[in-house]
């Protein structure tokens, strides 16, 4: 190694070489990623970089664009998030450095995407103009982009995309009543299956965590589209027609997430539309086997890791509430009111603790979901979404 | 800062502050964890650390004493792998250094353990001397050191420990015919519950993959214990105790492992202990609905994370092959025969792997899941358990 000029400049050299070594590696903390984990700042459109061994936000990320109903996918390594913005942004973020490692507009509004099974893919669902794009997950370049467009030409808004086992991707189109799988085994060339008159107005849609079952809900009628990817063959199902049978609906005041239907075993929980009512389905027969009367209109139902108990938030005006609901017995067995406006649950790994973001209050507490005290509370702006990196792991994210 | 000497002795100095300042940080590579894993190299107490995204060795760490029939777990963050070896060692590897950070040699044999709920404990169940002793995870500390002995004062070897949720470890005590569960809300001491007379020589067990279900198998007695920790008032049950009934038993080459039964769905495929069979229960009744057969004597019997299809491996001498049972016919769909001494198999995260030990040939290699081809062979000594650091958010491990 030769250095240039006299001894002390020479070691200046040198100490700036020790200072800046450490960043040209990228390393200025190594860490294990498998406890981190990223809380959307919805208006000020940044993420808090978050652990939950120790409960702290160790970095702040800018620049995201709009993040007003944001959602994201992590890498198959768990070092980076790929967040998806209503401005069409697809942001990488990086945990460990936590700095954004890039960014492209690819669409006009986007509210979800995916990671292929093996890693290499992401999927993004666009509202505007419509269609499926797909990125390589290492260089965000373009490799697909899948028009929606059904047999009579008309293009379409994307909805409820996931990944399944094959290196598939399943998705939803709103305005043309259709469910495709795109197989990308071949990422530039996706050969797409379609199905056609799934029902009315495909709004979201979540996959089993075995990736076997696509479910998506439908806006224009009661009731739910079912494709089971173990027989295909046999098309898509309605299920739950009688999702609001008869009854008179109170107005809906906030759109229930089906990502956030909760499956306890053979039974999924669900938050039933419009009603102050948690639904239970039986996973096998997926015919309604019980209700659970709860405080608001349930937006998120979601099972701990266990299955052995099911927290659910509420729309405008009861948000500020949380319920739980003991699986073995059917029944509320708390409420908590953590503070206004509860806007997303997460539960850590092995599910000891949930998070919740109290976005009117600028904080997320942290819960012990045996004692249902509170442990921490964290400071955030306008919280909405938490998603931790063991998602990276689980299948249909 | 003041450096000691002359100009050119300062320049060595920083040129050392700059080398050595990334290793003081730990950090050679600051990378996601959530990809890697590790294989036991049994013969020469070692472990190869690996990446399954490119499918690469990335280092060897040595010292660590007997690994004839070891096992691992692994820290929340999935940095650290907890290793038990037969020598009653209990070893920390650091997986971004390739370091061995810690190791006590804390009984006389040792072949499993497992880290709490809230990630801060490491249970080691001993053999010899028996008993079960719990260390913090970040130093390696003694915190708690539990006997196993009964009401006679008679002590027994400790098998099957598995985390359960609510800060939990159940095991159970060979000798004794017990299972106990300690509460270890309070590291330092243990609340036990016990459980007598559970059957015969309780040798191994699991825990289901969501924590409800600790099932022992009993080497006295055909059959298996029960216990449902979400109604531990009905205490110990024993089930399937027709597990070879009326038939006269090959004799067992090699004891099934009770970690290698298949969840998939609603139901269990399990080996059947000295039989050319695999069997399969509804997990509801615990009643065997089926069996399957197969070309040895059953050891692992593994699902995809998609629970579409079970990966098996057999004793000596049909320990060359492997075979794939499809889910939904029950019917075997493929044979492989990788090489000599197939000692262990584990699925990438999302499932579109299975990667494999071929202890004889030094070997280690990748399978695609769907289409069986071989797409990669890395070289290990001797390998035989493999285990990726998704296992970190595992309940029971």
């Amino acid at each position: 190694m030769s250095f240039p000029g006299n001894p002390s400049r020479r070691s200046a050299w040198l100490l700036l070489a020790g200072l800046i070594w450490p960043t040209l590696q990228g390393c200025a903390p190594a860490r294990g990623v498998g406890d981190m984990g990223i809380v959307i700042e919805r208006a000020s459109g940044s993420v808090a970089v978050v652990e939950n061994s120790h409960m702290n936000v160790l970095a702040r990320v800018e620049g995201l664009g709009d993040l007003s109903h944001a959602s994201l996918v992590y890498s198959r390594d768990g070092r980076y998030a790929f967040i998806f913005g209503r401005d069409g942004g697809l942001s990488k973020v990086d945990l460990l450095s936590g700095q954004l490692v890039g960014r492209v507009i690819q669409g006009g509004n986007s509210i979800g995407g995916s990671v292929s099974q093996d890693g290499r893919l992401v999927a993004v669902a666009n509202y505007q103009p419509g269609g499926v794009k797909i990125f390589a997950t290492d260089t965000l370049e373009l490799l697909a982009d899948i028009p929606a467009v059904d047999a009579k030409g008309k293009t379409s808004k994307v909805v409820g995309v996931a990944d399944a086992p094959g290196q598939k991707f399943v998705y939803s189109l709103f305005d043309s009543d259709e469910i495709w799988v795109a197989d990308v085994s071949q990422p530039t060339t996706p050969r797409i299956t379609k199905y056609t008159n799934v029902g009315s107005k495909p709004y979201d849609a979540l996959i089993s965590p075995d990736g076997r079952h696509y479910i998506a809900g439908l806006f224009g009628e009661d009731g739910f589209a079912l494709l089971d990817l173990w027989h295909p063959e046999q098309g898509v199902k309605r299920i739950l027609n009688n999702y609001g049978r008869g009854e008179k609906r109170t107005a809906v005041h906030k759109m229930p997430h089906l990502r956030g239907w909760a499956m306890a075993g053979n039974l999924a929980f669900l938050p039933a539309m419009g009603r102050h009512e948690v639904l239970i389905v039986d996973r096998e027969s997926w015919q309604e086997v019980g209700r659970v009367p709860v405080i608001g209109q349930p937006v998120f139902v979601m099972a701990q890791p266990d299955g052995r108990q099911i927290w659910v938030n509420f729309a405008h005006p009861d948000n500020g509430n949380v319920q739980v609901i003991d699986v073995p017995s059917r029944k509320l067995i708390k409420t908590l009111t953590p503070g206004p406006g509860v806007m997303h649950m997460e539960f850590t790994p092995r599910g000891e603790h949930l998070w919740l973001s109290v976005r009117d209050a600028d904080r997320v507490d942290v819960y012990h979901t045996g004692t249902f005290e509170r442990l921490a509370t964290l400071p955030a702006l306008k919280p909405s979404g938490i998603f931790f990196t063991n998602r990276a792991h689980k299948i249909g994210l």
